[in-house]
């Protein structure tokens, strides 16, 4: 089934120890409908300036993602420049222009309304509810953030979590809104917040799902070398997202193999610069990740 | 079969944010035998002073641990103090008294000599060493150590490990030994050092197993508060070599339960003070942990 994705369409210039990277694809948007490409037809809306370049178009098209919902905008598109630590974890933001950003308004073609699954990455939760507003009642919808939200815009996170079936965070950020300091404690009380289904990311330590029948603790896919872990957040919640409008059946049920599978192709995401290795993948690539995956946690 | 456990028997002192918790039974060895104890028969090799309680005496006793390897030395038990964080992962040292370790030579009854599966938990490599001396062939050799020894014994931590089968360590030491800060890539440089198994401690992360035939990412059972953390490693790996000596066929498949096992006896030590809850569990309770941990990883 379809996946409607909102989130920011960015141009990212990345530092690392090791290299540097200017004006790759990016933003939150780009890294989850890449992602979900590999498992069901996408549907981006986003929003973009006069200097996006054509050849970042043909990438989302290479990928089958259906661009009718993407607005150009007069101005620049969002621009994020950030540097990496050598151990890759931490990093820190150089510039951000917000760009047309902020003028935009989510629309979506009539067609789209009807969308059975959702994915509201990150972008100003105002503007994930905004992409709420327009949609007849969708089958599943996530929401992804980050601790900007937390910080500037609460009010508008809460109004938004109390209307998912799903709200997606790292482990920093699940502390914080919960306001405790241990994570499987945290839990109870971010359900209280309104998701059903909660997902803490910790990163290279895999993620942990909390959801009406309980918890499930998924591995992340060990990997000898990151090499520019932005966007793997968003490529976790992208290719579980994909993957689950993929199936049929029970939604918790299914949600299990859908996070091995986010988890995959976020690790090929860490591999290489923006999207150029995801780029490059395939399902059948996919697969034998999340077969070598299941491998390494079975017992 | 039965295990030979070596390492310290401290007096611990523990402040935690909530509560303050003098002269409580502590030490690696003190841990991991009690661990062990609820799979396998174990012998304690290990050394008090004149001012050790009776009553810690009889705890040992009481879970059938064979203290024929106790050493009874004039002078004061070795006694730590240290004081935890509200976050319960970092901890201070508030003072170390050595007392009769600075004098302990570890010396094996000569029926221990052929046990057939020994754990060298945390204390001095040299001591380490001179357990693996006084033993004729052991089937299963694991060390553990702490950044300490790495730090100040490293030459003879080092010619220790190259004669062990198995090396425990935390993250943080796995990448100081390795020189290496992502952990997969540092693993096959551990392995090069000797041990044909390693094993990564994550605390509530988990543990990652590097065996011949692959690794193994094992999660951490859930716990909701931790009440304090002290111990939490030694009984891993006491609850893992426990349980592995309990099994028949190859280590390296028994290795992954025996994980499972270990992660579960840590849990409930994380839950009282010094071995308050450990002292209390029941196989039964263990094997119920096992089970539950099975489920929230399994999809």
């Amino acid at each position: 089934m379809s996946l409607l994705i909102v989130g920011t369409t960015a141009l990212d210039s990345i530092k690392t120890p090791y290299a540097e990277n200017p004006r790759l694809l990016g933003g939150s948007a780009s890294h989850a409908a890449v992602a979900a490409s590999f498992f069901s037809p996408v549907r981006l809306v986003g929003g973009v300036g006069e200097d996006f370049p054509a050849k970042y178009l043909n990438l989302y098209r290479r990928h089958g993602i259906d661009l009718a919902g993407l607005q150009h905008l007069p101005g620049k598109t969002f621009h994020w420049s950030g540097e990496y630590e050598v151990n890759m974890n931490n990093r820190r933001t150089l510039a951000t222009e917000l760009g047309v950003i902020e003028q935009f308004q989510p629309a979506l073609p009539a067609a789209w309304r009807a969308t059975p699954f959702v994915l509201l990455a990150n972008i100003a939760p105002a503007l994930q509810g905004q992409v709420l507003d327009q949609l007849t009642r969708p089958r599943f919808v996530v929401a992804d953030t980050m601790d900007l939200w937390l910080n500037i815009a609460l009010k508008d996170l809460l109004k938004l979590i109390r209307r998912v079936d799903a709200l997606v965070l790292n482990d920093h950020e699940a502390r914080q809104l919960a306001q405790e300091d241990n994570i499987i404690a945290a839990l109870p009380k971010i359900h209280k917040l309104g998701p059903r289904y909660v997902i803490v990311k910790k990163g290279e330590h895999g993620s942990i799902l909390s959801a009406p029948h309980g918890l499930f603790l998924a591995p992340a896919y060990p990997l000898r070398k990151v090499v520019d872990p932005t966007g793997a957040g968003d490529s976790f919640v992208g290719g579980l997202m994909g993957y689950l409008a993929s199936t049929r059946g029970s939604i918790e049920r299914n949600l299990r193999r859908a996070i091995l599978h986010g988890s995959v192709v976020a690790s090929f995401c860490c591999e290489g610069f923006g999207l150029n290795r995801t780029d490059k993948v395939t399902r059948a690539a996919v697969n034998t990740r999340v077969r070598e995956l299941e491998k390494l946690a079975r017992y």
